[in-house]
């Protein structure tokens, strides 16, 4: 029964979003093509406002954040490093009577092409061995096709910000601790898209890689690492914080970011990976999930990855992804022998963890940490990452589906209608102000409302909007999403009340409730509310 | 000599842009990957702006255009109705010898790769005749690769508005005349990627499709056919305008935009194309060109497309591309019967030679064209469409060219200095304004420069630094192109002069004049003059 409800709720959302312009199939005229999203005008002014609070909030509010747009299509030697090109797959098994290639672990649940009554684990085609099927897309840069030639479209916005972490860190002016973000397309050949625009192959990312020094380093300067001593946001970052301070930071500041734009603490969920679950690399990832129609699920992931991006690149590409740190250094010439030698050996130690689980040969492996390790004796390091990685379409979604509600209405001839409204925030809302002479054959309504539409513009996203009836052009703001609405009326124009000339009525879409404002106080008494 | 020069402009602008993180070549730490390039931190700001300038202008700041934000990869069928599959190909000629691939119109001036002392076109090598090689990148949407899951990367972004169009317009409120608008990344497989950024092959395009009404239907409504009287801005659009007043309006609106971000008219040239340059369906096109150091290029067409892509569609996809006109549905019934006829037959030639041109059978088209006409007298037809078309990264880096200059100081010791100043328009910079304490070591000065980097980031970028000598700070930020420099010193601190507390000293980038502006008031003097 829940479930009927979601899959209804679902439906009339994505009903909605076709109906008033946020989403379509991509390619609809030609059948569309499976996994793929296009924005119509109101969804590509919400996803613009996304990404805008986002890139507000983690680049411009800050002084020890920069930003990074790379292209899609790197040196396909990025994703050897990345280990992408190796284990960035799924296991398929072809069946050579239907010719289908399925996920090994969806057979089970995904009907026999050609005998729909059995699954195609019970089926009788003669099927291979599950092989394993990478999941980036391929192309050929230049004009001829082959082997060398060959690139794939990145399969996430991460790996360019640590390919490029060296000029970035030449050119900005920044130090360790500091992070570089990035907002942009990524593709995944999902075998499977579903759930809407929630898993499909082309999509857009926004990440952020905060580079921080290694706990050894922090010990090494401060005598101490900061670890966190409850849950909560530990407020702002400190010279001492290890590993789990910034991991714990970067929690709380994401989830602070998807409540200031609308999404209720109690609609989100922190899922801690269990070890099994992690990345051989990772430190500890816990994913903010969000309760979908669909079901409960990851809109973001924030990873302690360790030193190993950067270690990866700094190996395949052979040139060096160390930062000198001063303080280190001065502070290492200080420290009491014992305490450099044990300093000295557990970052050792790190290193040779990640070099021989990353397949170093084990000799080679122990001469590398220890040269690493010689070097942070000199102030030497790679820095360690923390990486909160968002999806911008899954955030969308979840904003939908967080605004979608429903009213019914009975008017005064006792019909009754259900109609939508969408509870946006107004930061996300694509349009903030509907603009609406009372009527449109009356010249001077229509001429103060367009003067009202161009006082606002420069501020404020509007919509002008002049025909059918007062009820039914705010119900179509409502179902827009539009925070507020303008009517310039007969009072506007100073005929019936003096005091009122020059006044506007404003309409919360919330509480449909009403206020005069007068016009040259609009644009600020909006801002205040919309920002 | 002025070849030499411009040369060496070039390679400072290209030099400062790698120094200061504005443009790095993409994977470089991997040897690199030719026609591709990534925006740094200073980079990606001054893109966003360029693009969020572009979107307000075409968009927000307009009641008839909206947004649209499609995938990159779409239905393989759209480039077939495009004619992309067909004709978006060069020449190539193989080299059976070296194995070489070189375009056919290039091999005068490439050097043979095993006797660079010979151009290609002169060595013993053996040479195929030329094939055309599609310029679209390509690659396999699901698990089978085969024919059947072909698809490409779309080489430009126009192209999902036409296919969104019939969408768009019935969910956004929107009447012929109106406009989409789209802004995102495309790819063409350059064979020979140069100068720069300006010939990549993943680039980003900021496209406007805008929906007019055939001439014939302007005719039957207003009775006649306004078109330009002679040169410059047409003023706001009337309902009797033909293609060429839109045509003549876009181009005028576009370079008002280019003034408008700081590109003085006089760096601008307008190039229209000669008859033969023209594509088949475009009645005109007007290239915006600008005096890059390596040549004068285009930043931008303007295209008066007919009716050609919405109709290409309609006969590809077989989904309706005509739009229903209840003011042309009544205006025809009041015609003379002559009027009628010559408007018939006008429009039914028009479309005929559109079918004929585009390869349909003659006594298909024949009778195609006759249910055009027919349609058209019941209130409908296919949209002609005006197409601005610029890109983002000759846009980018056309301002970069434009705000490059050098100043060669002598300080007071008599040593002289050369140091760039980069002189954007304030709204394109991509740090509006840096916020200097006097001294860092004074804990008043940090703390009310800190006061004051908190008071404006809401509203702009800021940039605190507070390294090195004040003098120092002001070169690195007019070589970052920061219109305005904020100085915290004692003045502010009312140490000196107490009608002084609470100023700050404001030096201007281009004339390093100082003014003292009260902090309180300095938000709104910065705004003022940075939007």
């Amino acid at each position: 029964m829940a479930r009927e409800q979601s899959n209804e709720r679902m439906e009339k959302l994505v009903s909605l979003c076709k109906r008033r312009g946020f989403i379509y199939q991509s390619s609809e005229i030609y059948g569309g093509i499976n996994g793929f999203w296009d924005y119509g005008p109101l969804g590509a002014e919400l996803k613009r406002n996304v990404k805008d609070l986002w890139w507000r909030h983690i680049v411009h509010q800050r002084d020890d954040v920069v930003g990074l747009d790379a292209t899609i299509i790197m040196a396909p030697r990025v994703w050897e490093a990345s280990g992408h090109v190796d284990t960035f797959s799924d296991p398929m098994i072809d069946c050579k009577t239907c010719k289908g290639r399925f996920r090994a672990d969806q057979i089970h649940e995904i009907p026999c092409p050609q005998k729909p009554s059995k699954m195609v684990s019970e089926c009788h085609g003669e099927k291979t061995e599950p092989r394993a099927f990478n999941l980036m897309f391929t192309t050929h840069v230049g004009p001829v096709q082959d082997d060398s030639s060959l690139a794939y479209l990145r399969p996430e916005t991460a790996q360019a910000i640590f390919v490029q972490f060296k000029n970035v860190l030449e050119t900005s002016r920044q130090k360790v601790p500091f992070g570089i973000a990035q907002i942009g397309k990524a593709f995944r050949n999902e075998v499977t898209p579903r759930n809407f625009t929630f898993r499909s192959r082309e999509f857009e990312q926004m990440e952020l890689e905060f580079f921080i020094k290694p706990d050894e380093v922090i010990e090494a300067i401060h005598g101490r690492v900061a670890v966190p001593e409850g849950k909560g946001h530990p407020g702002e970052p400190q010279p001492d914080w290890g590993w789990q301070m910034w991991h714990q930071y970067w929690v709380e500041e994401r989830i602070r970011f998807y409540e200031s734009i609308g999404l209720p603490r109690a609609s989100l969920e922190e899922y801690w990976q269990t070890p099994e679950e992690l990345a051989h690399y990772a430190r500890a990832t816990v994913d903010i999930l969000y309760q979908f129609p669909f079901g409960t699920q990851e809109l973001e992931g924030i990873a302690a990855r360790s030193d190993f991006d950067l270690s990866q690149h700094e190996r395949y590409s052979g040139k060096p992804m160390k930062v000198f740190d001063d303080q280190l250094r001065a502070a290492w010439k200080e420290l009491p022998e014992e305490k450099r030698q044990a300093l000295w050996q557990r970052y050792y130690e790190a290193r040779l963890g990640y070099l021989t689980r990353s397949g170093v040969d084990a000799s080679e492996a122990g001469e590398m940490a220890r040269a690493d390790a010689d070097a942070l004796a000199k102030g030497q390091y790679i820095p360690h990452v923390i990486e909160p990685s968002a999806g911008v379409d899954r955030l969308v979604l979840a904003l939908l589906a967080n605004a979608y509600s429903e009213v019914t209405e009975t008017d005064d001839k006792g019909r009754t209608e259900t109609r939508v409204i969408l509870r946006f925030h107004p930061r996300v809302a694509p349009i903030k102000v509907g603009v609406l002479p009372l009527l449109r054959n009356k010249p001077d309504l229509v001429r103060k409302a367009r003067e009202v539409r161009d006082l606002l513009r420069p501020h404020l996203t509007v919509f002008y909007d002049d025909s059918g009836s007062i009820g039914r052009r705010y119900a179509r703001q409502d179902e827009a999403g539009t925070p507020y609405c303008v009517t310039i009326d007969f009072e506007t124009l100073g005929e019936k009340d003096p005091a009122l000339k020059d006044t506007v009525t404003v309409r919360d879409r919330d509480t449909a409730e009403q206020v005069r404002v007068k016009i040259d106080e609009l644009p600020a008494w909006l801002l205040e509310r919309v920002r």
